[in-house]
């Protein structure tokens, strides 16, 4: 498949997924069996350590030690249809905020022992240089994807090939990448996305994001519904899926799509936030199946999209606390658990080791 | 009420028990609101916040560390009518697994920055002394609550009593209980409970534990019923809760019934992990109604009783995901989750400090 972009940094990188290590993980399986617990006591966190398995190839598997947040910014040309209350420079307000330290994200991030780093990737606006922030500037916001297409083709692959390029730098160092998000009016291009790359319905997909008024919904919805409207549903190869992605996608979504690819391709987990990254995920998906071999749901966002896609992707949210924020803030909060899982399969004492006696 | 216990410990604790303090909470309530993120967005962590405020009596809280992992560990008569398929003896090489570090519940703690420790209040084996180790025992195990009274009400308020003393000894230095426990077959006391004290049959409370088969599901069933059947249900004093938790109880339900009075009386939150700290909280509740104020639900555990004795309390648990092995694992993992939503709440930027526009 990855001919369709031979050449490139996405061709080489889908090129470059292989699926997780099968062997690794049927050794992780036997060694949760014999850790001294009950058999599968550990629940979802036993298939995350097994996961963690076939991801590194190796059990146990290296803790997922350290993590960094890539926090993937963009403005939203559907703004202008009034899917949301909040201003467009909030956006902009936002990114000097988390660089600033002030976030949410950035709260979390220091409790639990992660980076976090910012990467414009379509702020509408000039941002100044600053410590632990990229620019890898597309355009300066996407068009208004209810009108027409929301990038070009070139567009679209030049923020994906951002988010490889990122997610391939910070691989060197992270154990684990976490994908994060901040673009007044994301939750929009999310629903189209959603609704491209799964089938469902606009009024399915559609949901009141950071908390929008019944009219303000409406207004979504048929946005949603009129940008869905001009795509193929379900594209069936690489190339279609870029194709639906630079008319229906946000240029954090992209990347965000490329920083899942790039995770794969080095082997390393990452960590899925909520709804923006949903919809991008299923992007990858679709440009490479195997790459989601290497990711993890970190919680079910409030938003009904989000649930769309992970049932699509057959992922199982680690978390389920009605966030809906974004930022990253939801799947930093999975970190410690996917972080406790390795620790468990690589530390607990088996029952021949420990001198427990089984049960009869 | 505490004039049932005067002149006790007990009675004592129950006395100096107050409720949250309301202003805190509100004080939390408004800041949040006020911190850049849309309202509410930080969902159930929201709540938790708020409720770290209200525990310690100011906003913002302080951060919930360290924290101190109390394994209660205790032996059970009831082994003896085939309820489980683990040998008892389980009870005694688990607590040395647990004081030589190789327990999940220790990769837990070490990957989650918590300290733990094991108290002895009714191992049906002499321990060696050892570092981490507290000597507490009350009985070599219980007796068979089938057939009798599982212990007396003067052992039982030694062991409430046991677990009160460790409480306020860890909270002079620890910003965090969290409750664990071991002993095989202790499901079965935790399920008698659950139905005295919430009016749930047997049949619906009990559950397979570490992993029953049908027949032995049935035998534990019916053990459950015959010593339900010998208590009143829902006892009204506290006077008459004690009786029951002497009638049905495990020696370390007990003791972390006292746990949570004594993380109550020292104002400092306790994270309750699964079946068993859900019956115990339920023992609690009934001494001293106050004391739930401090608690928070760390996990939802995959035994049936858990979850009503959740809803009977009212606390709704912050993880699922099918745990379902004690020692205070489920509670652990929720610790970063309350860490973040205090941290969260001291250090996040507001819309004014931050300059950034709030929604239309």
């Amino acid at each position: 498949m990855s001919t369709d972009f031979a050449g490139t940094l996405l061709g080489d990188t889908i090129a470059a997924v292989v699926p997780r290590d099968a062997a690794a993980e049927r050794n992780a399986r036997e060694r949760l069996d014999r850790m001294t617990k009950p058999p599968g006591s550990l629940g979802v966190l036993e298939d995350v350590a097994a996961q963690l398995a076939g991801i590194a190839g190796s059990c146990p598997a290296p803790l997922p030690a350290p993590a960094t947040v890539g926090v993937f910014a963009g403005d939203h040309g559907v703004h202008a249809q009034g899917v949301t209350p909040w201003p467009q420079e909030v956006t902009r307000q936002m990114v000097a905020n988390i660089l600033a330290g002030g976030a949410v994200v950035n709260a979390f991030a220091a409790e639990l022992g992660a980076e976090v780093v910012v990467v414009d990737v379509g702020v509408a606006a000039t941002l100044d240089p600053a410590p632990g922030l990229y620019d890898r500037k597309v355009r300066r916001g996407t068009a208004d994807l209810a009108d027409g297409p929301a990038m070009t083709v070139e567009e679209a692959r030049q923020a994906v090939e951002s988010g490889i390029e990122i997610a391939t730098r910070m691989a060197t160092a992270a154990g684990c990448l976490v994908t994060g998000d901040m673009g007044i009016a994301n939750t929009t291009p999310s629903a189209a996305l959603v609704c491209a790359f799964t089938g469902a319905t606009p009024a399915a997909a559609t949901g009141r994001g950071t908390g929008v008024d019944d009219a303000t919904l409406a207004r979504k919805v048929e946005a949603v519904a009129r940008a869905v409207s001009r795509v193929p549903a379900r594209p069936a190869t690489p190339a279609a899926a870029l194709a639906v992605l630079a008319e229906l996608g946000g240029l954090e979504h992209a990347a965000l799509a490329g920083f899942v690819l790039g995770a794969a391709a080095a082997r390393v987990p990452v960590l899925l936030d909520g709804a923006i990254a949903g919809s991008a995920a299923l992007v990858a998906a679709a440009l490479c199946p195997a790459a989601l071999d290497y990711a993890l749901a970190g919680h079910a966002s409030a938003e009904p999209g989000h649930a769309l896609a992970l049932e699509f992707l057959d992922l199982r949210p680690l978390l389920g606390l009605d966030l809906r924020l974004g930022e990253g803030t939801g799947a930093l909060l999975a970190l410690p658990l996917v972080a406790s899982a390795a620790r468990a399969l690589r530390d607990v004492a088996t029952f021949d080791s420990a001198g427990v006696t089984e049960k009869g």
